[in-house]
C-alpha cells in the first residue's frame, strides 16, 4: 500500500533526477556516501515514522502534556520514539563524523526527517530543537561545551530547547531582559523568563540542554548586547539548575509538544562563543531552522494532500454533469473537476515547496563543501535570498493545501475522526514561530533583495535564467512556461527597482508582506519549471502529472502576482495613511 | 467599554443610515414597529450576548457533550442561555404575529442574532435550527402540526433539528435511503440513518423536533421522491419515538453543538406538505439558512477582528521602520504597516461581509412585503443571485480575517487562552455545511446566472449600475470607485457570456468555484461603493474608517478578480483534463 504520509517516488525524483545528489559524493565529505546509504537513510526514516511516529499523532493531540506543579507528564509513545529515532543514529545524521555524525548530505537528512514531521509533527520538534541545539554547539560551542552536552544529545540521552522570546520580546529580540551576571568561575548567573520555550521540560530525557538568549550587564543597547548561553536542567555535579517553568502553553495544535514559560533564577549558564555575539551565533541557527520550519509546512501539507486524494478515490458521492439519471452509481469524487482542482492546486503547492525545500537544502551542502570561491559566494547570496521564502511560503500555501483538504473530506474532514484538521491545526503554528511571515517579509525586502548591490537578486535571476533557457530547449509545455516564468520575473526586478528609486523606504517597505507572497510564488514558478523541464522527454503518469501540476500554478497561481506587482508598483500608501482612530 | 463582538455604530450605520430600515416601518407588516423596538431588540441581543452566551464559550468548547450510550451531556450554561433568550421571546422574533412572533423584519432579527453567534456560535446553533424548524413549518405544515409543535418552539420548551444528509449522501441528496412507509393511520414508520444532525439529542428541552428528509416507497427516483416528515423524539402520548442517536462526531471546532448521527426505527413520521415536494420545501427553508450560515461566518470574522484591534491596541512590540534606537520605548503593533494591513483587511472583510449579510436580510423582507408584482420578482431575483454569495464569501473571507487575526496575535493567538484560535476552527466549518462552497458554485453558475435568461444577473446589474451612478455623483474618492467596479462588473458580464458561448457546459462549468470567488469579490466591492456612497460628505473618524477600507478593498482585493476572469475567459481545461492516475 502506498504511503499516506509523503511520496517517495517524488523524492526519488527531486533528489536524483533533478538535484543529482548523487554527484555529492563526489566531494570530499560525503565520499563514504552512495546511493544506496541516501536510499537507506530515507527507507528508515519512512519504516521509524509509520512504525513509531504516525501511530501516536491522534493520541497526542488528544492528550496534551500535562504539569502537576512539578513535573511534566507526556504520553510514553513519544519518549518510545525518540529512543527508536536515536537507536537508529539518525539525530547526528548530518552532522560531522568527528562529533559521530553520519556526515550525510543536509538535502538526504532534510528528505529522511520529513518522513518523521509528515507523521507526527509534535513528536519531530523535541528531535529538531536537539539537532538545531548540538548543530549551534557544534559550531561556536567550545572543545568542552561540545564534548559535555553534544554526544549525550546525539545519543538520545539529553534533549535541547532554543530560548530566545519573551513576554515582552517576540518579534523584537532587542527588548529582551533577561540578564547573566558573570561569576568568578566563569559562569554567568541567569535570570528573567522565557516565553514560547518548545521542549523545555519534561521526564523523557537525562538533561535538557536549554540555549538560551540573555544579556550580560553593561554590554550595548538592543540586539549588540545579546548573549549566548547553555543553561542545563541539570548542572555537571547533578543539582537541578535554576530553571523552572510557571506553566503550560496551550495551543491550537502542535498539542503533543510542551510549550512553556520558563523561568531563570540565578540559573548556572556557560557562556557560548564570545560575549554579546549571542543573535549572530543564533541566527546561524535560525536561518536552518527556518528551512526546517518550511520542511515542516511542506509535510504537513504533503501528507495532508495523499490523504484528501485516497479520500477522494474512495468516496462515492454525485454524478458526472452530462449523467443526471439518479439511478446510476455515484462516483468517485475525484472524478469531478472542481475536486480535481483542489487536489491539483495542493499538488502544486506541496510539491512546489517540497522543490524549494530541498534545493535549499542542497544549496547548504554545496555552501558547506563549496570547491571554490565564487560557489561558496553564489550558494550562500542565494541561500540568503531564499530563507524567507522557503519559510514563509509553505507556512502560507501547505496550509492552505491543508485547508482544500479538509475540504475535499466535506464534513468529514472536519471530524477528528480524520486526521486532515489536526494537520490544519498543526501546521497553522508554521507562519509565527521562527520569525513571522511579517517579519520574513521585512527580512526579504528590507536586507536580502537589497544587500551586497542586489547580488542575492541578480544571483536568483541567472538561477532562473538559467531554467527558462532549458525550459526553451524542451519539447512540450515548457516552453511556454518559461516565456510566463521570465516575464513574471523580469516585472518583479522592475517593480523591485521602482518601489526604491522613489527614495521613501517607508512606502517601500509598507507592502512588504505582498511583495514576500508574489516573490514566493514567482520563486515556486521556477521550482515547477525546473521539474518539467527534468521530465521532459519522459512519458508515464508520474511525469503526466508533474506537467499538470505545473500547467496549474502557471495558470492558476502566478497570475495572481500581477494584481499584487501592480500594488506594489503604485507605492499604495493605503496601510500607511490608515489611523488607529479609524478603526 | 466597547464590545469585542460586533460593533452596533457599524450596525447602525448599515441598518438605518445606509439600508433605511425605518422606512420597512410604512409597510404593513411592520407597522407596530419603530426606530425604538428595533434598537430595543438590538440592545437586548447584545445583552444576552455578553452575559449569557459569551461567557460559556471557550467553556463549551474544552467541555464538548459527552454520550454515555443513551444520554448527552451537555454543560449546564448552554442551557441557561437558551432559557434566557427563549424568556426574552426573541425565538419568533422574525415570524408571523398569529403564531406568536413579532413580526420583526428579518433584517433586524438577523442583526439581532449576529450578536448571539459572535458571542458563541455553538450555542446560538441550537436556537437557529429550532427558528429555522419553525419558520418552516410555519410555512408549510398543517394548522394541526403548526399547533403541536410551533408554539411550544417559540416557547423554549422544545428544540428542532433538520435531518437531511445520510453517511453516503451528503452533496447528492438524491441518494438518500431513508424509507418512510404509509400507515393506516395517515402517519408513516421512518427507517434509517441519518448523518451530521446537530442538535439532534440533548436533555436540555421536552422535546426535539426532527425534520427528516425520507422516501415513500413506490415515489419517483432521485430528489423528486423525497418527502418532508417530522419525526419528534416524544410522541404526542409521551413514549419515546423510534429516534436514537448512534454517537457523537467529534468537531474541530463548534464543539458545543451536538452533531450525531440519528438512526431511525420504525419512528413515527408525519407527513409535512405534500408527498415527494420535501426537497422543495427544505431548498425554501435552506436559502435562509445558507444566509444564515453566512451570517454566522460573518459574526465570527467581527468579532475576531475588533480582538484583534484591541490587542494590536494594547501590545508593545518593536519601532517605526525611523526609530531604530533601541532604548526608545516599543510602540504598539497597530501602528506597524503590516498590521494595519491586517486590520484593514479583516474590517473590510467583516463589514463587506454584514453589509451583503443585511442587504439580503433586508431583500427578504421586501419579498415578503412586496407592495407590487415587479418589486416581488425583483427581490425574488437579487435574492436568487446573492444566496450562494451571502454563504460562500464570508465562509472564505470572514474565515480569511479569522486567520489574519490570529496573525495579528502572534504566538498568543496559538494559544486557547486566547479566543481567535477557537473562531478560526469554529469558523472552518461554515465552507462546508448547508451546501460547500463548491456546491453554491455550481448553483450560482449552473443555475443562477443563467436562469430565465439571465434575469437574475441583469437585475443585479442594475443594482451595481445605480450605485456606480450614484457614486459618481459623490465628491472624493468614490468615483474612482466606481469607475473600477463598473469596469469590473462588465467584465464579468462579458466572460461570463463568453464561458456559455463556446457550448461546452462541462468546460464552462470546470472552474466554476474561481467564478463563485471573483463574483463574490465583485459584489462585495459593490459593498463597499454603497457604503462610501452613504458616507459621502460625513467626516469623523467612523466616516474616515469605512473609506478607507473601501480603499482597502478597492486596491488591494478586487484587482485580484482579473486573473479569475482571465482563466475563465480561456475556458481551461487542466483540471478536466487531469486523470486520476497522474495524482
Amino acid at each position: 500500500m502506498k504511503s499516506t504520509l509523503l511520496s517517495r517516488r517524488d523524492l526519488d525524483f527531486l533528489l536524483y533526477e533533478w538535484l543529482g545528489v548523487e554527484e555529492l559524493t563526489k566531494r570530499e565529505r560525503f565520499a563514504d556516501h552512495s546511493r544506496e546509504t541516501f536510499d537507506g537513510v530515507l527507507e528508515l526514516c519512512q519504516e521509524l515514522a509509520e512504525r513509531y511516529f504516525a501511530p501516536h499523532n491522534k493520541t497526542s493531540d488528544a492528550n496534551e502534556p500535562t504539569f502537576d506543579g512539578s513535573r511534566v507528564t507526556v504520553i510514553p509513545e513519544v519518549k518510545e520514539a525518540l529512543d527508536a529515532f536515536a537507536a537508529a543514529d539518525l539525530i547526528g545524521m548530518s552532522m560531522d563524523a568527528s562529533v559521530g555524525g553520519a556526515q550525510l548530505p543536509v538535502c538526504v537528512a532534510q528528505a529522511g526527517f520529513a518522513w518523521i514531521a509528515a507523521a507526527n509533527v509534535s513528536t519531530s520538534g523535541y528531535v529538531m530543537l536537539t539537532i538545531a541545539n548540538a548543530n549551534l554547539l557544534n559550531e561556536f560551542g567550545s572543545p568542552e561545551l561540545i564534548d559535555t552536552y553534544v554526544a549525550p544529545m546525539l545519543a538520545g540521552r539529553y534533549t535541547g530547547t532554543m530560548a530566545l522570546s519573551e513576554t515582552q520580546a517576540g518579534s523584537s529580540l532587542a527588548d529582551i531582559t533577561t540578564r547573566a551576571e558573570p561569576q568568578d568561575d566563569g559562569t554567568h548567573r541567569l535570570s528573567g523568563s522565557k516565553m514560547w520555550i518548545s521542549g523545555a521540560e519534561h521526564e523523557m530525557s537525562d538533561n535538557i540542554i536549554n540555549l538560551v538568549l540573555a544579556k550580560i550587564p553593561g554590554g550595548p543597547a538592543g540586539t549588540k548586547g545579546i548573549s549566548l548561553f547553555v543553561v542545563p536542567k541539570f548542572l555537571p555535579d547533578g543539582t537541578r539548575n535554576g530553571v523552572a517553568i510557571a506553566g503550560l502553553n496551550h495551543k491550537m495544535g502542535q498539542r503533543g509538544i510542551t510549550n512553556t514559560v520558563l523561568n531563570l533564577d540565578e540559573a548556572v549558564g556557560y557562556l557560548v562563543g564570545e560575549p554579546h555575539r549571542g543573535l549572530y551565533y543564533m541566527f546561524h541557527m535560525m536561518n536552518e531552522a527556518r528551512l526546517g520550519v518550511g520542511m515542516g509546512a511542506v509535510a504537513l501539507g504533503y501528507t495532508g494532500y495523499l490523504k484528501s486524494l485516497q479520500y477522494a478515490r474512495e468516496r462515492p458521492q454525485g454524478r458526472p454533469l452530462t449523467a443526471k439519471d439518479p439511478t446510476t452509481p455515484q462516483v468517485p469524487i475525484v472524478e469531478h473537476a472542481d475536486v480535481k482542482r483542489m487536489l491539483l492546486a495542493q499538488k502544486s503547492y506541496v510539491e512546489g515547496g517540497m522543490a524549494l525545500a530541498l534545493y535549499c537544502a542542497r544549496l547548504i551542502d554545496l555552501q558547506h563543501t563549496a570547491e571554490s570561491e565564487s560557489e561558496r559566494d553564489e550558494t550562500t547570496l542565494l541561500l540568503d535570498i531564499l530563507t524567507p521564502i522557503a519559510k514563509s511560503w509553505p507556512s502560507q500555501w501547505c496550509l492552505e493545501a491543508n485547508n482544500l483538504a479538509i475540504q475535499v473530506h466535506g464534513g468529514y474532514g472536519y471530524t477528528r475522526e480524520y486526521d486532515v484538521e489536526q494537520h490544519y491545526r498543526d501546521n497553522r503554528l508554521n507562519p509565527i514561530h521562527e520569525g513571522t511571515n511579517g517579519i520574513q517579509s521585512l527580512d526579504l525586502l528590507g536586507r536580502k533583495v537589497t544587500q551586497r548591490g542586489g547580488a542575492s537578486l541578480a544571483e536568483l535571476g541567472k538561477r532562473i535564467g538559467g531554467a527558462v533557457e532549458r525550459a526553451r530547449a524542451c519539447s512540450g509545455v515548457a516552453a511556454d512556461f518559461a516565456d510566463a516564468l521570465e516575464a513574471s520575473w523580469q516585472r518583479l526586478v522592475t517593480v523591485t527597482t521602482t518601489m526604491f528609486a522613489a527614495g521613501d523606504p517607508e512606502a517601500a517597505m509598507a507592502n512588504s508582506a505582498i511583495y514576500l507572497e508574489a516573490f514566493g510564488h514567482v520563486v515556486i514558478a521556477w521550482m515547477w519549471l525546473e521539474q518539467v523541464v527534468v521530465a521532459d522527454g519522459s512519458s508515464g503518469d508520474f511525469y503526466d502529472g508533474k506537467r499538470q501540476a505545473a500547467a496549474y500554478f502557471f495558470r492558476y497561481e502566478l497570475p495572481r502576482t500581477a494584481a499584487q506587482l501592480d500594488l506594489l508598483e503604485s507605492l499604495d500608501r493605503t496601510t500607511l495613511d490608515m489611523r488607529d482612530t479609524w478603526f
